[in-house]
């Protein structure tokens, strides 16, 4: 393939150099492990010989920071980007901070909320704290694409826009959707691919990673490389991960997620709450297994290979004396169904509601809370779940669960 | 109607001040005599009122150098705005420096060409020259719409970009048209008419004056000014003139067309080849005659129409006096079918082929150029066409006719 520096397009290949080598590394993880588990690879062909032919690769992942919160499903795409860095290659994070403000258009079936530039900012620099704990710092080029956008001109931003047709475009599955339905595609969502595309041309990417749901990002960016004389990226996906209700895209507004901020035993239980099925997609996504390791664990009892999963997900996300702390907290508290040692002490007089009781001592934060976890039957009294919305407290001494994890004791006098 | 005054909208209406006024002219030239010829005026009322106002009006025209030429085509829209500079208004011409690199898709079933920025000044500087001879210098506010494109800034491009829809610029004819043939459209085109609106919005036209093709870009800038929260210009368009073959739309490409830069003589003689029926479209559209008067032409007998109607045309063109001069020759050498007065002389001698002798005198420039035009008809000799595309001259003297008005006289010895 023929690359040629093309006049007046930014090249950001020579900012800093990678310092890691990736001499013979390569042979220790091999290709297999690197592709397990993605969706597509296009072309495969040239994907091997990218990853066989002994040069630093640039691996570009685009994340606009639309949202500040980071899951699983994220950390599917960082686990991923961090596997090639292991074997040398150097990861391209382009910050879309430019086109945060216009919105990925992507298996939305409608316009995006416009963000403002601090929100966006906001979002950016924890994103950035968040995922580059799990990167290797020198092997993490990191861009805003501000950066080329807010300066690219006018003319340039034409000529960008007309190396591509209406057609390409109108041939997304969601556009096309939202035409039929007769739901508005605003103009500036309609270019957003354009722009995604000229980013992999200004950084030069070899391949660009991405979820299933980028595909058409992902092969547009290729056609647009291609106009710009240079060698196109090979694109290539991980499926979109279920949260943890089995059923929905994991996705902040489903509240369906779990991120690394959380603490451990929150992690650790969410885990093991997660369907038999699924969680063998969580291993294979996000356990960094070896095939072969998958294999045996997926021979073994359902409840016991979760166990493993859910302490190794977590031991990736906390590190092992975590995972091990909420692991053995799970154990007792959850499984045995037994409270934790040391629990928090609450007075009480007879007749007092515990509803109210519970509020008052800044348990949850109100009494409707109170009574809405009640009808969902989330609240324990003595390892029996309490009925009645306002439960009246007689004299003794209860042991109060509320949810899976919180625990009071209540002394009524 | 609120006007107010956007952030980040660049505001050109205090350039520069306009020095006629309006004070009681408008009852001069009647609002029937401005509406005359126009094929859509939208919103009618808004028309009206504005035109009732007292208010020195904004009148804009776009023109895109895409050519230097500037035809007849093209003096049915300046004709009509000096009409409305007679009457006080002020006419904005924005020349399309910038959106000619784009190229307007209106009625086009393919990509334009794209112009050099060097064709395009040199393109600009002509037009401007050939276009201010007919309006009123003081009246008249000449824009580059370069101006603001090139310092747009890209979240403002795409700020302008999100006020309208896909299925909005997908309504327009040509381009349904071509979706259904499979011609791409460039996204480039696509975009088009958001810059023309913009150009609206920077210059706050109050009427925006296009050709009846234009009509979709017009109605799209309405939109566009109304997201912007400032009144809608109201839109008036012209009919598209035939060309002097009476068929096809005046044009370049189709060598149909007369031009003010052409000599009387044959702007004259053109108008005089134009059809019956054509003329009186002519008359209405270039002769800026009152309605009655235009009543009476058509009362009189057919050829006695022409005549005047071409004589008045040509002397808006050329003056009056350039106007009878064309006339007279007219009457003498077409009319009549004499020849005039001094006409070259050429000798030759006997055996010589007509055609070659008409090339070795530069009389034509080819060859093939006298051949092709014997073969059409073109060639007389002693008022007689030729017939033989290579005719051997006899012994004597011949009155030789090329075309309508080339003659030489050839002695062959």
């Amino acid at each position: 393939m023929k690359e040629q520096k093309q006049k007046g397009i930014v090249d950001k290949r020579d900012i800093g150099k990678v310092e890691g080598e990736n001499k013979g590394e390569s042979s220790i993880i091999s290709i297999d492990k690197i592709k397990r588990g993605l969706t597509s690879i296009i072309e495969e062909r040239d994907f091997e010989q990218l990853l066989k032919s002994g040069k630093t690769l640039r691996i570009k992942l685009g994340i606009d920071p639309t949202a500040s919160l980071i899951h699983l499903g994220h950390l599917v795409l960082i686990f991923k980007l961090r596997e090639f860095q292991e074997i040398g290659h150097e990861v391209c994070l382009i910050i879309g901070d430019f086109t945060a403000q216009i919105g990925d258009p992507s298996g939305r079936t409608s316009l995006r909320p416009k963000l403002s530039e601090h929100e966006i900012r906001e979002n950016a620099k924890e994103i950035l704290i968040k995922v580059k704990r799990f990167l290797i710092e020198e092997r993490t080029r990191v861009y805003f694409n501000s950066e080329w956008f807010k300066s690219i001109g006018t003319t340039k931003l034409f000529e960008l826009f007309s190396k591509g047709t209406v057609a390409q475009i109108m041939a997304r599955e969601d556009f096309k959707k939202r035409m039929q339905e007769k739901s508005p595609i605003f103009v500036h969502e309609f270019l957003y691919p354009f722009l995604q595309a000229y980013d992999s041309v200004v950084v030069r990417a070899d391949i660009e990673l991405g979820g299933s749901d980028q595909l058409f990002n992902l092969l547009f960016a290729r056609e647009i490389m291609k106009e710009y004389g240079i060698p196109p990226e090979v694109c290539i996906t991980t499926p979109i991960l279920e949260g943890t209700d089995g059923k929905l895209k994991m996705s902040k507004s489903y509240g369906n997620y779990i991120t690394p901020d959380e603490p451990s035993e929150d992690i650790y239980g969410k885990l093991m709450g997660v369907d038999d099925e699924l969680i063998f997609k969580y291993a294979e996504l996000l356990g960094g297994y070896e095939n072969n390791e998958l294999d045996e664990l997926k021979k073994i009892h359902g409840f016991e290979a979760k166990t493993q999963i859910a302490f190794k997900i977590t031991a990736r996300l906390k590190g092992e004396k975590e995972a091990l702390r909420a692991q053995e907290w799970f154990n007792k508290v959850i499984r045995k169904k037994e409270m934790p040692e040391e629990i928090p002490q609450i007075h009480a007089r007879e007749g007092e509601i515990l509803q109210k009781v519970l509020k008052e001592a800044g348990v949850v934060n109100s009494v409707s809370e109170a009574t809405r976890l009640t009808e969902a039957g989330g609240i324990y009294i003595n390892g029996e779940k309490v009925k009645e919305k306002f439960f009246e407290l007689k004299k003794g001494e209860y042991k109060i669960r509320i949810g899976k994890t919180k625990f009071v004791k209540i002394i009524v006098e």
